[in-house]
């Protein structure tokens, strides 16, 4: 009837595959339902490894199973389901062969129609290890013509860490553009969650004042399930709940919340850019950000399933609570704690958004629940499905505001006034329900038509989730989960708490509980004895950096309590950067008010250089706390408008500086770090300056750039009353090696000159650095 | 029977009237069955200014009827009550000779008996007015002989505000030592108040980690009244709910909570100086900081009993929430909200701190309700009478911590699990209330005769609270106090939000309750005009600071879009620090990792000299916000260890820093503020340098100390793209005046000087300044 828009060609891939029974066919059918009357024609071609004939009986069975949704007259359905077969064919896609066939039929078809083409999608409906080749077929003999697109749908898993989603990213764009490829996730599909970035622009009047870390308590982004599994195991045992559901379906829900809004949402490329920035802006995870569960069971399933013994240990976590964070201005300090896992207690998923309660109610409780009290929690909820109220709703505490929501999808839900959702009575409420239910799989496949690439996963948006996710991945690798019966029986097992910026279960882990003969992976116990005839502490770096971070803030303590002051010179370099990172995030008690912060060496280029010492002690400390600007000591490489001029005097200023304000120039504690050259401070091998004699700072000359350096001197290093050395890593395995058996040779290795004539020195040695 | 310990005579003076009717002889009764057996012998003098028959039948009519406690044995009672009557007598005090009379008396007694004098208390339950006449008359007639002590008793009002309580200490301190008054805050003796301390001490294990600003989420302090102010208006309507109750017993309460621990609480002197410290910590009130409200009647209550007619408009508030915040770093961020009112829904008080809740519960809420779940509030609650309990209290959440309590007074409280309080069944708190309940009276009374200095108000403390609180008290004196109908009826009307560190009604005021012809008492309309053909923006003070705040942060959003920074100049001196302080506390939204904070003026002093102008701006912004390290700019007036030597080139220098970091040396916004002699920056009439010439930076000297300045010269400032001067306050009034009408003539008033070249100037003055 209408004029024709261009014919569509489907390709499911897998077409008789789990997926594409249960979900995809139904939404292929619902988009030819929807989109019959658009001006595009389609053809359907189900396609797999199975030969023609059982391949095409298999397909067919599927379709006529085909359901007609509840808001379609049956009449219609029925017609339309008809149309529907016609137009739907299978294909065996083996070989390369069979690809350039599936082409010429297309051409063909097209040709005796006399359709001009609009464009392909092919859904990838398979396993992640046959991605490769079919997109090579596809790339080489499947193309469309010029003028139509092509659309590639592909199905996670996207890799299992950064390296492989990388490499598959690779992979995949030797073949495809980044605009050609649709990843699904299909929560983007869910439509509390679809609903998140417009609920956002259309509430914007009353959201801006309060969508923020000045409002926002916490929040919590949940999927619960009560199967656990079973029969997936050789799945489930290389992947875990965290790449399961947290780092896809749970971050895409994160970055809805916490994205900046872009100022027009159909603007695909503004809104991926946006959420692109809010995943950047998330706060490195360390180990302690996660509290991680396995249900007892597992081990047996996967004894049973993949054929192990009974001493086979899984490790991989089945539960998993991560406390997550943003630096974005916006965020800064809101928890949002993302929590899945399976043989929970009931199936449920939501977003929560909980306000901080910032008033006073004047009159007694028992008088005041009449009206919409200010006392009572405020809430925004994105209820995705399931649970108590098994529908997908949108619920806004009614003491909040009264939402716009677009009539023509979502209506009030009114009733059930008995029903309690977190902590209140449904009437505290207003309650809204998508006017269809629709599946996920139906509306992604629509958005696909659509070509709304902003309801997908870019690869850009991909690496970086995986960049966020991989450290804490690799960090828990070893650590045994807390196990926990599955179900009911869980109580209480499995709640945990925020301490200090970190999670931990609020249940000490009953005993009974244990695995019998469960051996731990790994042995974490503190290696304590001596190296160089001084204190070594020596632990897996992360543990090691939590200790020193402790030893600092008790040696602080130490010295206000003695003098009011501490004086602490810290060194550049990498290692350190860590132990920044910890005071600033874990030691909220820390006495900066009365600490001096002085460096240790300093590179001679400005201080506003991201090479110099002082910017990444900055970055990673100082913005964070608050020493007063008076206490903050960079070294001044910098005057006269140039760098580092011994006429300039800025050894001497320093020295001076030094003198005036530490008493008998003998700092509280210097840190140091070990060079794989034995450098120690910015004294090198062989250095003219600062290894002998009695200068307290001096110009030095490095190997490698920037090759200019102003440095403490041995002699004013060895005047404090304590000397923390770090070393951490593989790399420097040998130069700790080598340093443990010398004596003092400063002019060969600098850091065996470090020997406080007073004061104390402690190494703190990381097992790789100590033991390779 | 035991070995006499010495005589006490007790002196209560007002013998007849309301408190001593009411509490005071019972109080004494009560003393005296507690220490009958202690070695001390007693005589009671009830003293009054009625003659001696009348007054003496009436006090005994009193003394008839006084109570036996149901912890004592009846029969004891009968017999001590028989004895206690003895031992008391009636005086007449009204002239010198009076109290000279009385002391020969008890003199003649003590030598009679044969009794060493212990020591003689006089208990003041007498009108303020009459104070120090008493005093002298005690001072100079009725000191007991050396080696006896003297306490005296006084009531509350001590003073109106600072000056006045100022005044009234000082004249008592002309006849007393410190260590002899004993100034009574009944809240001191009630039950649950009074173990606010102990309490703190005995549970230290578990408090320690969480009694700070970590853990508590706020703390209420309140006293509801249902009662009104009929009948005690010609007290009230000069006092209100502030002076009546915040000022004292609420802060008194604060105190308890937020003070240090003392290492040992049986040293008196070691809990005052805490107390003291702690009430030196708080931070400054503000107008906003404050929501008052007034009952309806109260204005006809006045009106009849001070006979005023109906155009008399009282603003006294007699309800009051005020967001008290500390500066201590252990309580920085908390908000303690004080809260009192008359005609109030009920009748109880209480003490509730509030702990943040971290806790995530897997398990969904209806399957949860069985343990004690760490889901759940989690609250201590010092619960001082009345209310939904009706007896003392201390309440702690089941899901905290087991408190340690004293068995001999507070006994566990088990029943009542139906009743709710605080949001939670009673059965999910620990519940104790006291084995003996005691009124206050007879607390106190028992802390005089054993000398508990503590459990009464000193000098400092008194002084301090005052100093705390008039200038809320000043600044609110013109502000008309949202009207109540009183009891049940006031429904949400008096509740109220915190918002951005101030404290508003939630619910808008409903038109019909206002007096329908009511006048505002002053009307705060902004006069907005020119002043020398520029902008004017002229408010009350506070109001002024507020607007130039709003239009600061205004003028550095702007930039930054703009330009990605925001380069702000600020000047010295005191008018700006509220300015600073405005900024640092309600402004959490300001761009400061963008902007550039620069000085206009510099003493030549050191920086960390409490006289330097970055002194002052770290002290008051700097150190409470985050602007990067590199983005201050202080002018370098320290340098070579010397101070603004020409040769030193300071000047050069910022120049130069100024010239490298902001386009064309024109700031973004310049604050400067007027001299009384017409000056701005450190540019003084007749100046040799700034007034004329290019100069960008230049030495000046000032007629006040310290006469060496820094300061950017005219030609600098006015290359700003936007110049606000900020004038403040009476003192400022003739040199505004004067201003207005000059033409441009810096070298005799450098102000006049300031006229950016293609930039904007806008003028900021308070009405004092403006209108005198």
């Amino acid at each position: 009837a209408e004029m024709s828009q261009g014919h569509i060609s489907v390709v499911l891939l897998g077409a008789t595959g789990d997926l594409a029974k249960k979900y995809l066919w139904q939404g292929l059918f619902q988009l030819y339902m929807d989109q019959v009357s658009s001006g595009h024609s389609f053809t359907f071609h189900g396609a797999a490894l199975t030969a023609l004939e059982p391949g095409q009986k298999m397909m067919f069975d599927v379709l006529k199973k085909l359901a007609c949704p509840p808001d379609e007259a049956p009449d219609r359905c029925a017609v339309l389901k008809d149309q529907f077969l016609k137009l739907s064919q299978y294909h065996q896609l083996k070989t390369a062969e069979n690809y350039t066939v599936l082409n010429r039929e297309i051409e063909v078809l097209l040709r005796q129609e006399g359709l001009k083409e609009a464009g392909r999608i092919f859904y990838f409906s398979v396993p992640p290890f046959a991605y490769t080749e079919i997109a090579r077929h596809i790339n080489s003999s499947c193309r469309p013509p010029p003028g139509a697109w092509l659309r590639v749908v592909l199905e996670k898993p996207f890799g299992h860490d950064l390296e492989s989603a990388q490499q598959l990213a690779a992979e995949l764009t030797s073949f495809f553009r980044e605009e050609e490829m649709y990843r699904v996730d299909h929560y983007l599909g869910k439509q509390a969650v679809a609903h998140i970035l417009p609920f956002r622009d259309q509430n914007q009047e009353f959201l801006d004042p309060i969508w923020n870390r000045h409002h926002v308590e916490r929040v919590e982004i949940v999927l619960k399930e009560v199967v656990d599994a079973k029969g997936r195991t050789s799945f489930y045992e290389q992947y875990g709940v965290i790449r399961d559901v947290l780092q896809n379906h749970l971050t895409e829900a994160l970055m809805f919340l916490t994205m900046e809004l872009p100022g027009n949402l159909s603007r695909t490329e503004e809104v991926l850019q946006c959420k692109l920035q809010a995943l950047r802006s998330l706060r490195g995870l360390e180990k302690h950000s996660a509290v991680l569960g396995q249900y007892q069971a597992y081990a047996s399933h996967v004894q049973e399933e993949l054929k192990k013994g009974q001493d086979y240990v899984s490790t991989t976590p089945t539960f998993a609570g991560v406390l997550v964070q943003s630096d974005s201005l916006r965020w800064e300090g809101v928890p949002f704690l993302l929590t899945s896992g399976k043989a929970l207690d009931e199936r449920v998923g939501y977003v929560r958004v909980l306000f901080k309660n910032r008033a006073y109610c004047t009159q007694s409780e028992t008088l005041r629940d009449a009206g919409h009290s200010q006392c009572k929690a405020k809430q925004i909820i994105f209820y995705i499905g399931h649970g108590a109220l098994n529908t997908p709703a949108v619920l806004v505490s009614r003491n909040l505001f009264r939402p716009v929501m677009p009539k023509s999808s979502w209506r009030e839900v009114v009733g059930q006034p008995e029903l309690h959702v977190f902590g209140q009575p449904l009437s505290d409420y207003y309650v809204y329900s998508p006017v269809k239910e629709r599946d996920a799989y139906s509306v992604l496949i629509s958005n696909i038509y659509h070509g709304r690439k902003d309801f997908f996963i870019t690869t850009e948006n991909l690496l970086a989730s995986w960049a966020f996710w991989t450290p804490l991945l690799n960090s828990i690798s070893r650590q045994p989960p807390r196990l926990y019966p599955g179900g009911v029986e869980n109580q209480n097992l499995l709640d945990f708490e925020m301490v200090s910026g970190e999670l931990a279960f609020t249940a000490a882990e009953p005993v009974e509980l244990l695995h019998p003969d469960r051996s731990m992976p790994s042995d974490f116990k503190t290696i304590q004895s001596k190296f160089r005839q001084s204190p070594l502490v020596s632990m897996w770096s992360e543990d090691l950096i939590s200790q020193l971070a402790s030893d600092v803030e008790k040696a602080a303590n130490r010295a206000v309590a003695g003098s009011g002051q501490f004086h602490l010179a810290l060194s550049g370099g990498s290692s350190p950067v860590a132990l920044f990172q910890r005071l600033a995030r874990h030691h909220y008690a820390f006495p900066w008010r009365h600490t001096h912060i002085w460096l240790v060496d300093e590179r001679c280029v400005p201080l506003t250089d991201p090479e110099s010492n002082f910017f990444s002690l900055h970055s990673h400390l100082l913005q964070s706390i608050r020493v007063p600007y008076f206490n903050v000591h960079p070294m001044p490489v910098h005057l006269n408008q140039r760098l580092c001029v011994e006429e300039d005097g800025g050894t001497e200023l320093y020295a001076k500086e030094i003198a005036a304000l530490v008493a008998n120039s003998s700092f509280d504690l210097v840190l140091l770090g070990l060079g794989t050259d034995g450098h120690t401070a910015s004294l090198f091998p062989d250095s003219e300056n600062g290894l002998e004699g009695t200068r307290a700072v001096v110009l030095t000359e490095s190997p490698i750039k920037p090759h200019q350096r102003m440095s403490f001197s041995l002699s004013l290093i060895n005047k404090a009353r304590q000397v923390f050395v770090l070393v951490v890593g593989k790399g420097k395995h040998d130069i700790t090696t080598q340093i443990s058996r010398v004596g003092r040779q400063p002019r060969k290795w600098p850091i065996s000159g470090v020997s406080p004539s007073s004061g104390q020195l402690v190494w703190y040695v990381d097992y790789e650095a100590l033991l390779g």
